[in-house]
This record gives C-alpha cells, sequence and structure tokens, in this order.
C-alpha cells in the first residue's frame, strides 16, 4: 500500500478474539505479506502501536514492541542455567527471535532450528528482519520438518531444548502431549535442560498441570514454571515451564551470568531476572504445579 | 435487566481504547450501574470473562477476575516490608480492594481510608461485595474527600501510606506531582514506607522516572518499582513504586512473613514473592529508575 499522506491515519483493526468473550484490537497501518500455507494462514502486519506483528490463524504470534520479552526470557534462563551450553535444539519460532538470542552465548556452537513451515520462514526473513536477523547466521542449521517426528526420530543429543510453539492448537496440539516430553528427554545429555512455552496461568492452569505431570513421567528432576507479561496474548500474562534434569536455575552464579551479560544485550533479562522470576511466579501458580507433581 | 433465556449471550461489549491504536474489549453479561457523580462517570458492568467490572470514566478500574493481583501486591509488600505496620493511610481505591486486603495484617490498628468520591464506594459496596467487604470494618475509617488536601492538612502520621490512585489524569493529577510525595513523607514516621500506582513499564517509563525523582526529593531512602501483570490494563503489564524510610523489602524475614501468611489467604502473594518481584523487575525498567535516581 503507498500511503501518500503521512497525516492520515488507517481506519483498519486487527483484532484477536478469545473465547468469544475478550477482543484486543491493534491500528493496522498497513498489510505486508498475506498467505496460506500447507499448515496455517499468515499474515504480517504494520501497526501503529506494536510495530509490525506476526499473526498465524487470526492469532497474535510476536510484535516487535513486546517480543523482547519472550525471547530473551525462552532462551537466556536455561541457557545460562546450564554451565555450558554447546548443542542447542530449537522446535518452532519461525520468526527466528529465539534463535536470535540462542547465538548471542558464546559457548553455543550449533543450533538445530527445526521449523514446520517454510513459508512463515520465508515471510519473517523479508518482513521483520529485526527477529530473523541470525536465521542465516553460520551456526544455525535450519530444518524445515515436523518437531514432533524430529525428536522421535533423530539420534543427537542436546544440552538445551527450547520448544518456541503456538498455542496446543491444530499442528502443534502434539507438542503438548507424553510422547513428545519423552522424546525431548531422550534427546538431551544427562545435565540437559529444556524450556517450553506454557500458556497462560489465568486461562490455562490445567494445561500447565498436564506439562507438570508429564515432564515428571519423562524424568526431569526439576520441574518450574515461570511467568511474564505478554501484552499481546490472552490476559496480557504468559508462562515458560523449564524441566531440568541435574541444573536448578535458582543455583547458578549470578557473577558468572553478569560477566557474560557485559557482551550481550538485553532489555529485560539479567543476572537478577534468572532467579527472581521463579520466587516471583504467583502462589496459585506454585500451589497448582505443587499438587500436580505430589 | 431480565435475562430469561440461559442460552442466549448478550451481543454487547465494553471497549477501552488506549491512545487510540489499541483496543480492550470484553464481552457485556449485564450493564449493573451508571451514574454520573461530581468528579467522574461510573459503570459497574458484569462480563463473561472477567466478572463484575468498574469502569470510571471508560477506563478498566477493578475486575473481579483479576483484582488480586492488583489488590495483593498493593497491600502486602509494603505492610510486610515493615516489621509492625499499626497505622496505615489508604488513598482512593473506593471499590474497596485494598482496604481488604489491609485489614488481613493482625498488627494494623487502624485504616484511614482517604476516597474522593463517595458515590464511587456505595455503587462497589451494593454491585461489588467480593471487594467492598471490609469497607465497614472496625478498623477502617472512611473519609471522604482529596486525598492531595488530606496529606497537606493532617498532623497524623503514618507507619504505611498506599496510594491507590488512577490514571494521572483529571483529579488524580496531582497525586503525581512533587507537592504530593512532599506531603506523604511528612505524613510518615521515621521508619515509614509509601506505595504507589506507577502505570505501565512499557507506555509510561518517564512518569515511573519522574516519580522517583519526586520521591528521591522527598526525602526517601529506598526506591523501588515492582511490576506484575495486569490483564485488563493497556499493555497488560503494570507497576507499583515503593518508597522507604529506612527498610528495604529485600531485607525482610522470609519466616515471619511466611508464619503470618498461615492465617492470611492469598492467591498472587506469599515469601518468595515478597523479595522476587523486586528482583525480576525488566532491566529496562532498573536502568531507567537507576538513571532517574543518579
Amino acid at each position: 500500500m503507498n500511503q501518500n499522506n503521512n497525516n492520515f491515519k488507517c481506519h483498519i483493526w486487527f483484532t484477536e478474539y478469545h473465547n468469544n468473550n475478550v477482543a484486543l484490537s491493534v491500528r493496522v497501518k498497513d498489510i505486508l505479506y498475506m498467505d496460506k500455507s500447507e499448515f496455517q494462514e499468515i499474515e504480517i502486519i504494520d501497526t501503529y502501536d506494536f510495530g509490525k506483528v506476526l499473526v498465524l490463524d487470526n492469532t497474535f504470534q510476536t510484535t516487535e514492541r513486546d517480543e523482547f520479552i519472550y525471547h530473551e526470557l525462552i532462551s537466556h534462563i536455561p541457557l545460562f542455567t546450564h554451565p555450558n551450553p554447546k548443542n542447542v535444539l530449537v522446535i518452532g519460532g519461525g520468526d527466528g527471535g529465539t534463535v536470535r538470542e540462542v547465538v548471542k552465548h558464546k559457548s553455543v556452537e550449533t543450533v538445530d532450528f527445526v521449523e514446520l513451515d517454510r513459508k512463515v520462514i520465508e515471510a519473517c526473513k523479508k518482513y521483520m528482519p529485526k527477529l530473523s536477523c541470525e536465521i542465516d547466521n553460520e551456526k544455525v542449521n535450519l530444518i524445515i520438518t515436523d518437531g514432533i517426528r524430529y525428536v522421535a526420530e533423530t539420534d543427537k543429543k542436546y544440552d538445551v531444548i527450547i520448544v518456541d510453539c503456538p498455542d496446543p492448537v491444530g499442528p502443534a496440539k502434539g507438542l503438548f502431549e507424553k510422547e513428545f516430553y519423552k522424546n525431548v528427554f531422550k534427546c538431551l545429555n544427562d545435565d540437559g535442560i529444556m524450556v517450553q512455552q506454557s500458556e497462560s496461568p489465568l486461562y490455562n492452569l490445567d494445561l500447565i498441570q498436564n506439562i507438570c505431570r508429564y515432564l515428571k513421567d519423562a524424568g526431569f528432576k526439576i520441574i518450574m514454571p515461570y511467568t511474564y507479561p505478554m501484552p499481546t496474548y490472552p490476559s496480557g500474562f504468559w508462562s515458560f515451564t523449564l524441566a531440568s534434569k541435574k541444573y536448578s536455575p535458582l543455583e547458578v552464579d549470578e557473577e558468572r551470568i553478569k560477566e557474560a551479560l557485559k557482551d550481550m544485550e538485553t532489555k529485560y533479562y539479567d543476572e537478577e531476572v534468572h532467579k527472581g522470576i521463579f520466587l516471583a511466579a504467583p502462589k496459585f501458580l506454585k500451589d497448582a504445579v505443587k499438587k500436580a507433581l505430589e
């Protein structure tokens, strides 16, 4: 679209409905991309308040304004909990934001980046370079396939596995099932760590409890969810769940993190956030997880 | 409204616009109250997803679903940072949610509850009893007046002052100005603590920096913002700012809090949240506050 008058403000809104009872709308500046892949409908829009926004099947995936919160916390928490992560697997996250954070870690040698939908990668490489800028990094090995099948079939072992998945519907459903967590456990070294996007503590507490049960059954010793604000996801309040075979995020060496951060730009994460984010998780969530793990 | 058919779902939505670029909408079940006071337009609506909602001048104030986050964190953080709070002043918060949490503390002997708008109190007492249930508690002394004038004129001294204010527009503007913080400082004992609602770290970072500067000028030794999710406020990401003459929230006795919580029901706050919430504040906010206090 060619906008000739800078004083003109577009009257188009994008709206995501949640449970048909709540709706978040953002005013659209421009529609940059619209297509349908084998798996989903893909839109990239430019907005007045959130910058460029990736929308999959009418659901906010990531926005230029708030993506740093999500991508820093899904990456740096597991990568700094592990003392020396070398081989990392990222499942999902076709926008590239997670991979961008992972390659900031000097210890990381290879990132296997498994994404189902090539069209998402291509659209984000073209329209969201702030997120996709490291997809072609030489450490990154892009594999276009189903993450569920990948962890079932591969013989490789990783130090950290990051599951940057969408909501548990359609092709992502299997990323929240028992079998998947068993395979993730299998693909991790004996001191490995996994982290997964685990929805809203306000809307999806049952789901988080199920994830924790499955992770325990798979053999993980330490299972801890952590929460953060996510302005464009339903309720604005979101979670990741970390599962570890050996290392606890509460027992990290803060000085080591502080030192490493001198060479890494972050906006949300720091060595205090690392531990504080687990302590600050709401009581009702800690109670629910404790109950699930009994 | 009399709804005869339970299968009928109302098609009415309440929408709050932010900066004319973002909008949050909730589906309405019923309109319970609409009036205009000397100060503002007051609406109480029943909604499908957030229960009963108090709306002032077309802005979400509090909802039955998420109010526990706000009210627990504005109350228990300062009240447990102080080792023995007896006299508390609450400014604003006519819904009663803050006062309900304050009176849970056994050490608290009196709560002076200063609210500008009697109509808000009356409407919440009638339609939102889950929040307003302790307004008539014998410890609570309701004073209908302007909080700005109250702290300027009173000779009383408090252990904790909680400023549960709306956005800094209209009559609440003065609650974010230099003079107000000086008077709050004057009304606190030598080991007193104040806390204030301080808007969104994503949208209002300048405002938070100004608050911190004013608090420092007023004489406070320890000034620390903390953040939390607030699903129905713009960006879903909100803050309080704590200012203390003596005690740091990071140096509390966790065992004392744990013991006290045995007799107090909380859903969000616990002894881990108390300290963790300050550590977990995002780096960009800590950096901004550090800069403001230089």
